[in-house]
């Protein structure tokens, strides 16, 4: 099974004739999970004609506009549709103090929660999980305290071999055990290989969101071997001064932590309004990272 | 001169593939005022490609989240795009306590000041005057207090006859004072009336902008005459009953206010996200008010 990622929002603070300000929408195995929500991303939703009923859970990476001034709309749409789960943020310590006062005034009478859970940024921690997902926050370095996440399927079971099962007599109560790995005792004591019972489970996927971040080695680690990244790339290598000083990082230098992090596929994104095409910061990246992809809004990809 | 009312979104609360929430730009006399600024207007500016340097004022009719949302967003691109000039917010008592903390948090080091000015949407009131233009609140019927606007250009001066000013003499002291209206005494001390020396001056311009509300026969008397109305029309007749719940207008009310109000023209908007065809809109209008027509994101209307 493959999951899909929607781009809402490729923009950087000052939003273009093409680009919102940052937001995205994660799915795998029918969940959704909405990654920053910056002016316009409801409008992006309405749009796209996107369903978001299984939008459970909100992250948000940091606390500048362009990275979360959207909420507010999208919890008053929520409330004006009716929808009755609850609603999970999760985002930096004090997002719950920000938005608060807010969402009691600017969405009254709300037929559903809205739940903040905060998280230290500094640390590299599980900061969410559910049946299909585990969530990681990933330190940034950025301005302001920030956070990347990686998005990992959780393992999944392994395939039985039908007529093994059969000849071996298996009882259905351990079919779930042996889906999870457990060898087999059979009943004259012999033990089974859970090899000789099953194939290997499909791969999980996982995807990782780096961005607002300065060049940083030190997420490498927490993010190798992903199935797609996907970093910001706010400037070209000529703005490198300035992307150092800003905190942000080049195309080019977006593409080097793919290369070193071994990822399968980097889409850059977050790109300064001053790129009327975006064909500069790609080639840059491609240069050092060739299956590179640039971000586009209302884009949907598959992985 | 003509002046120009740019729609940047003539939506209601839940945006579009077509439409933003509420906000346009007048524009007169080379001077911009903002009317409502719903989330995704800065969004919708830089789509237009709109220099709005002389923007000093923004005017806010209420506190319902699609009227005022892009406040924050839009103040902190001024701040990146370096505007150094005053920012006036004019809207109901208690916009400034709602919207001073996200300023502060969000828009760091902003090289202009943001002022508020608060006005009792009770009260027809003039709340704001320049050297073109005075700016009256209109009471609306709405769920939270509410206010319409309406934009009067100042009387301008009457057309100087140069052959009579030369042929009586008319020192370059009394001028400015002939061009406002006053009669001329010669040195012989004969009066010689305006009319003598003057053609009326070029009729002033009148915007009445009035979102969102309820029927309402009491605004009437305040924006009879004017050369433009906008006016809310957030449903078709079919949900007449829907609209008195909510507090908004049919098109055909909002029609009728036109005609009772001797306006010029009408402009309808506020349109309920579910008329995919907002042609029923403009129908049922039309047959009340003939000089109907249907406000769209992004269209420019002079007048």
């Amino acid at each position: 099974m493959s999951a899909k990622l929607t781009i809402l929002g490729a923009g950087s603070a000052l939003p273009t004739r093409t680009n919102f300000p940052s937001s995205q929408i994660l799915e795998l195995r029918d969940k959704q999970y909405m990654i920053d929500c910056g002016e316009g991303t409801q409008i992006r939703i309405r749009q796209m004609g996107l369903k978001i009923s299984r939008l459970g859970h909100i992250f948000i990476s940091h606390l500048h506009g362009d990275h979360c001034l959207g909420l507010i709309g999208l919890i008053s749409s929520f409330g004006m549709l009716n929808r009755t789960a609850d609603l999970y943020i999760h985002g930096p310590i004090g997002i719950s103090s920000l938005f608060e006062s807010h969402i009691n005034f600017f969405c009254d009478n709300l037929p559903f929660k809205v739940i903040f859970e905060e998280f230290n940024t500094n640390k590299h921690q599980l900061i969410f999980e559910d049946k299909t997902m585990e969530v990681y926050s990933i330190p940034l370095k950025h301005r302001v305290p920030c956070s990347g996440f990686i998005f990992k399927e959780k393992p999944k079971e392994r395939h039985i071999l039908r007529e093994m099962i059969d000849f071996y007599e298996v009882p259905l109560s351990q079919i779930n055990l042996i889906k999870r790995g457990a060898d087999f005792t059979a009943q004259d004591g012999v033990i089974i290989p859970n090899s000789r019972l099953t194939t290997d489970a499909d791969k999980s996927i996982s995807y990782a969101y780096c961005s607002d971040t300065a060049y940083s080695e030190k997420i490498i680690k927490w993010i190798e071997d992903v199935d797609l990244l996907y970093h910001e790339a706010t400037f070209a290598e000529s703005e490198k001064i300035r992307a150092k000083s800003t905190m942000h990082s080049t195309a080019a230098q977006a593409a080097t932590i793919a290369l070193k992090a071994k990822v399968s596929k980097l889409i850059i994104g977050h790109f300064s309004a001053r790129y009327n095409n975006q064909r500069v910061l790609l080639n840059e990246a491609k240069a050092i990272f060739e299956n590179t992809i640039l971000g586009e809004d209302m884009q949907t990809y598959e992985f």
